[in-house]
């Protein structure tokens, strides 16, 4: 049906996380019926978006600047670091308005088959921050799946002699969950990890 | 949360149809995380798609070559035109590969109170190939809109006098539409547009 230049355009929408090939073929129909200047503009922010972010060279994450703000922001307390493995994952913590600490960026997770052991993940730069000596609370922000789950073994391992209190986000049901729809793994730590309805 | 090139980019991505503001928010994040070439991509790609393509200066669809390559088909039946509102509608009766004759893409509908009259829709334009003698049906394939309404009437009324078979789409349920939950309006015009189950 479609051909030529919005064939390539479809092409590249459908790359994007979430877009089918529908969605793809009426936001490519939409660019190309608008004004010319918007379209332009969307094409012109991609390019200089894409082109001004770098990671941080302290804590990994996307960043206009280096440092970026939230390494740079003094007001911030710097003895607990939250380690997440992207920069799409912190500012999703961040948005919870309740962490004030530093962030470390992973950008990868543990997957000894695939090649990406703890050089990959970053880790030397992180040993040297908690070396430091300063921080004294590493939250694992990671998703319980396998590669997160062996990050998250492999960082508690490396750190359990140092006098540092390693935590992990909860796991559990979902709130608005349904018992029925959850799978048995979920269940099942759900069972083991109880606790008292006044905790 | 977000600022600079980013905030510009999630504002631009958030003017597409069906991009909230979560949406464009992830895709912003996934754009400038992915690699550099493939984002760069997408941006040149919008760009290349929005300068080539204009309006066939024969039925008005937008069209990278003109005239476009339905005008330009010299085995398509020239003597039933299909009137649309736009090139996506166009693209979404041509997909039923059912309908082989001309388009013709008004590009607005009728909408005095907007200033939208005949002129604005390009109606000059289609009353010369309609005087040109050939066509012999005009499918008025239009939304049953306000606006579709007026147009569909406005143009029965100016082709009333010549020996054309003036249709339009069929209006009543859609398949898989439920009774209870279709508009008065729609389930009267089903009821009056009734037909026999042996049709």
């Amino acid at each position: 049906m479609f051909n030529g230049f919005l064939e390539d355009l479809v092409n590249n929408l459908k790359k994007l996380p979430g877009i089918g090939s529908k969605t793809a073929q009426r936001l490519a129909l939409h660019l190309i019926s608008i004004e010319k200047a918007e379209a332009l503009n969307l094409s012109d922010s991609i390019k200089i978006a894409v082109q001004s972010y770098k990671n941080c060279s302290i804590c990994n994450m996307l960043s206009e600047t280096d440092p970026c703000r939230f390494c740079e922001d003094t007001t911030r307390i710097s003895n607990v670091i939250c380690v997440v493995e992207n920069t799409q994952d912190a500012y999703l913590i961040e948005n919870l308005h309740e962490f004030k600490g530093r962030y470390f960026v992973l950008n990868k997770l543990l997957s000894p088959l695939d090649g990406i052991g703890p050089d990959e993940i970053n880790f030397p730069k992180l040993e040297k921050i908690i070396n430091s000596g300063e921080i004294q609370e590493i939250i694992l922000a990671l998703n319980p799946s396998a590669e997160g789950e062996s990050t998250i073994n492999f960082m508690a391992l490396q750190f359990e002699d140092k006098d540092i209190k390693i935590t992990r986000l909860s796991t559990g049901l979902p709130f608005g969950g349904d018992i029925e729809y959850t799978s048995s793994l979920t269940l099942s730590n759900a069972f083991k990890r109880r606790y008292l309805v006044t905790e």
